[in-house]
């Protein structure tokens, strides 16, 4: 089974209500009054990182992945458990969650350590606060909606090439909590880009029967001769959302474009439909 | 690192108070008047499973482990989140995984799947809600209590060699989940027995500060002629707990010894001290 083919049979078993259907990035849990937020991002030795990475970054970010994942649904860290493969470097492994413990101020809450045999796998479970309801959703982009990035997309893929200037973007990802937080009420969907822009334009789309109407010349890249690249690359984890036209944002933002009815696609990259996620993105698995 | 060296570093790491000092098998939080009990559990082929394991049975056993932590603070299940390397029969896994799900009344929340290249590794966070205040933890034992096991010890061992009484108990253990919370109120120190029985005994005892002696003679194993291994071979998924003398413990359990002050060693077995944790149970990592 490839990804999509695991979470669509996932989706016929026994599912929480806060599970949102597995269409959404963190799962929704209200009790006592509160509302926690909750997800579990994995990273994979070969597909996620490879071997001879500095573990210190790989840490950091399978700790950012989370976050952002948070950051997304406007939730305040309260703490992660760890899923650890033993075997790699696991000093530096530590030494840079640690590092990214202490910059977002989140505690360890658990976990697990195996060893394995071949190659690494990461897993972290992360918890937050909603400090807004209800919490945003993938689900709710609504026609007349302005669509708007946080930041500049392919900054991440410059890094990974080498680029001196982009590579803390690449090794160490700045999960968006604050903008998260303040945004929330102000959004009617929103999402991280992790697997990159346009891919998450689609699945926002998907899941809110809307088409999300991008215009590439405004969209903010960290390669202007790239801009196709810099919008397919994932790892940036700029905050992707919708707001009403006209929305006082409470913090910068480039809008990309607009939400339209469902049209004959999704996603409209400068008026052409884009109606298959392939070549969208970076698709795991 | 090895599982002990790696977890001592990790302790250095800014900690959650509901972390319990990582010294327990979940990860307590209080929120709004509740009480979550959270933990992380991973299963990796070559130690954990064979790969020519049924995918079904793989997936049960690492729900089974998960529930099997919130039975031992005495809490009932809210929902998992799975952490799944594709690739191998995912739909057998799949099955495994519904079948356990619907037989303990438990929902998906949510989760991330991942392609791996090597061998598989899976991931779970169970969250449950404490049915009694203070939770249970392996830190409490206190001199003069008994010491009790919810079920004998060694079934899964039998079950591995292929003894067909007991494939069950190797291929789908039970989480004592109801055990657990009727236990929870009645208990000083409560743990599932994962790694093995005198591993677990030595490691309850090693927390509370105090020296568990254990009667062999009392212990039920699944095989008497083999009682030393299987007083070592984990899998089993039995509650340990100790409770004051003459407690009514709501549920049939088996004394197998008594707690006394800190002596010589963490272990007694048949009054000789067992100080070292080496070759008591099974070590992963």
């Amino acid at each position: 089974m490839n990804e999509s083919e695991f979470i669509a049979a996932l989706r016929k078993l026994p599912l929480h209500p806060g599970a949102r259907g597995l269409e959404d990035d963190c799962a929704v849990l209200t009790i006592g009054g509160e509302t926690l937020v909750i997800t579990h991002d994995m990273m994979a030795e070969d597909t996620h990182f490879l071997s001879h990475a500095d573990m210190a970054d790989v840490a950091w970010k399978l700790l950012a992945a989370n976050l952002s994942d948070l950051a997304a649904k406007g939730a305040g860290p309260i703490g992660v458990l760890l899923g650890h493969s033993l075997g790699s470097d696991d000093a530096r492994f530590l030494a840079g969650l640690d590092e990214g413990l202490r910059t977002y101020g989140v505690p360890i809450m658990g976990g697990d350590t195996v060893a394995t045999t071949g190659t690494s796998t990461y897993g972290m479970t992360a918890i937050g606060r909603a400090a807004h309801l209800p919490v945003p959703s993938r689900k709710g982009a609504q026609p007349g909606d302005g669509i708007h990035v946080t930041g500049p997309v392919g900054r991440a893929m410059l890094g990974f090439e080498g680029d001196e200037d982009h590579l803390q973007a690449f090794n160490r990802p700045v999960p968006r909590l604050a903008e998260g937080i303040a945004l929330a009420p102000h959004v009617s969907a929103m999402m991280d880009i992790s697997d990159g822009l346009l891919l998450d334009c689609w699945r926002m789309a998907w899941v809110s029967g809307v088409t999300l109407a991008i215009d590439s010349a405004v969209v903010p890249v960290a390669s202007r001769p790239r801009m196709q690249e810099c919008m397919r690359w994932g790892d940036d984890y700029e905050l992707l959302f919708t707001a009403p036209e006209g929305a006082a944002l409470p913090v910068p933002a480039f809008r990309i474009g607009t939400v339209r009815p469902r049209g004959s696609a999704p996603l409209l990259l400068d008026e052409a439909p884009l109606a298959d996620p392939a070549n969208l993105g970076y698709r795991h698995g």
